[in-house]
């Protein structure tokens, strides 16, 4: 059974493990800081096929592929298959997980995505409603670039606040296991809206609902911030990340050398121009399958807070003027329960 | 503890219960055959608003505090909120459920989302992630025309199996209780693709996942149509409806006079010119909120197999060639347990 710790967290109590994962990314992420732990790095960035949206799909099949055959596992053995992306109405993930044939949730958390569905995968499985589920998030800078922005061939320049949309998909496969890493505390995020209009500064838009839900994981659990080894949000770069910790430090939390962000982590700020960072779903899913997977499993970090962040808009609401709210969903991921 | 049976099941074994719902339609919605089932019916298609997506977001809003307010609660008692809709990038959920404050999945199964949504909340009680969760969809014509089809003052042409969006919310609060009516089971859809390619027939491209799912059903539960008082899809409207009773007998189940669809019973075919019926995340979602759910309580129908249907399509996958697969999620709802 799961608890319900405080107003927005829920606490695993069976041992919900993520027993593999993979991640597959595009041929920037594969030149930067993290690229060693990367299951697929592509040499192509249209994974061979004829369009953004289609390449954006076949990486996410090749993650979910990948990760369950990491787990010894044939897909005939996930219960639930969840997963999520950027693009209007998810064709990422639809034609993506599709022949794998699997009963299949589809969710919109924008690049929070992987925070929500790990936790909807493992209240599943602490309930007995699966036995295993696979839990996945993508990005791909062109699809994203072209819906969200202007067409690439535009070539227009980049505000110093922007960030760059990762190329890459990570899935996790969650079941119950006596070996961890552990899913051990959800926190659902909230909407949080501060009034930010500016589509290029995602960061800012994101980072009040970061602080929001660690504000409230804190709260909820009676944790504080030295419990963990590494606090990371998911992709607030280098500005946001910034603010969110001002935020934090207002509500009396400050963060220190353990906190972190994925989009932070996964280019190098000197060497390859990504201005305020890295974002997408795929950011902090496949830094999570990647590097954070990789250090918990040797154990060089045991107790982490991961929370991936979203920014809630679409063209037509900036377009008509509205503000751009956002989500953050933290997931307690720890060797010990 | 919920309770795997079969491929596709879960077997919800607490008492998660529908204890309040509420539905919001449009003017045209409110001069058809279910309108007396209705809370709000709309005069204004734009709700007060300046925009068609304002106006969603307000009809989602206006469904979910009505709905919790009918519950003798306050959005402060609710633990999860879990939406979905058609629009990229889900807005008017977003935008709809902000208010409220509370925690919020979104989630994206097109319209099936009521299915999805309802599936999910009904798990995260009985795992006791939650206490109360609030699960709602919706859809506007105006807003859905526009972005799938052509702008509504082209004012083209109609073919004859294309379906009418319905401009409506549904939104329903689960919770633990003696009293019902209860989800029992979930069959959690596949995403399947027969290879239909036109856009203007969605009952036909969902038709095939319905018959999928609720053939998953029975074999998984090993009940038969004859179990349930009514089986009901979401929006097949009177062309797909055909074409998923003609793929069951395919497959050894009849369906006899309980088998219906929401998007016929929504119009009126005579009166009211839809062609092939109703469909939208919020056909389904209304007429369970609306007309099923009085029918639960008043108890002229005590076992209802609720089946949503969602086309998992978008103008680009389509612009691109790839087929339109669908996905159906049932969820059984009982007056006993």
């Amino acid at each position: 059974m799961a608890i319900r710790l405080g107003e927005q967290t829920v606490k695993i109590d069976e041992p919900v493990s993520i027993i593999s994962t993979a991640s597959v990314v595009g041929p920037k992420e594969g030149e930067g800081p993290l690229r060693r732990y990367y299951d697929v790095i592509l040499g192509d960035i249209l994974h061979g096929c004829d369009s953004w949206e289609k390449a954006e799909s076949k990486i996410v099949e090749t993650s979910f592929k990948r990760a369950i055959e990491k787990a010894s596992l044939t897909p005939k053995d996930i219960d639930i298959i969840i997963a999520g992306d950027l693009l209007n109405q998810s064709i990422g993930s639809t034609f993506g997980v599709m022949n794998l044939n699997r009963p299949f949730w589809g969710i919109f958390a924008a690049c929070a995505n992987m925070g929500a569905g790990l936790a909807m995968g493992a209240i599943a499985i602490d309930s007995g409603a699966a036995f295993r589920v696979a839990v996945g998030a993508s990005s791909h800078f062109c699809s994203a670039e072209k819906q969200f922005r202007t067409p690439l061939e535009h070539g227009n320049q980049r505000t110093p606040t922007s960030s760059w949309t990762v190329t890459g998909s990570g899935c996790a496969v969650l079941s119950c296991s006596d070996e961890g890493p552990f899913i051990t505390h959800s926190t659902i995020g909230k909407i949080v809206d501060m009034g930010i209009t500016d589509a290029n500064n995602m960061g800012a838009a994101m980072a009040p609902s970061a602080a929001d839900t660690i504000v409230a994981h804190f709260n909820d659990t009676k944790r504080d911030p030295s419990y963990y080894d590494s606090i990371i949000t998911g992709d607030l770069g280098h500005i946001g990340s910034q603010l969110a910790a001002e935020l934090m430090a207002d509500k009396g939390y400050k963060l220190g050398n353990n906190y972190t962000d994925c989009g932070i982590k996964i280019f190098d700020k000197a060497k390859q121009d990504t201005h305020a960072g890295g974002s997408g779903c795929g950011c902090s899913a496949v830094t999570l399958a990647g590097y954070l997977y990789n250090g918990l499993k040797e154990k060089t970090i045991n107790k982490i807070l991961f929370v991936p962040t979203g920014a809630l808009l679409s063209p037509t609401s900036v377009q008509q003027g509205q503000n751009i709210p956002g989500i953050a969903h933290a997931v307690a991921i720890e060797n010990s329960r």
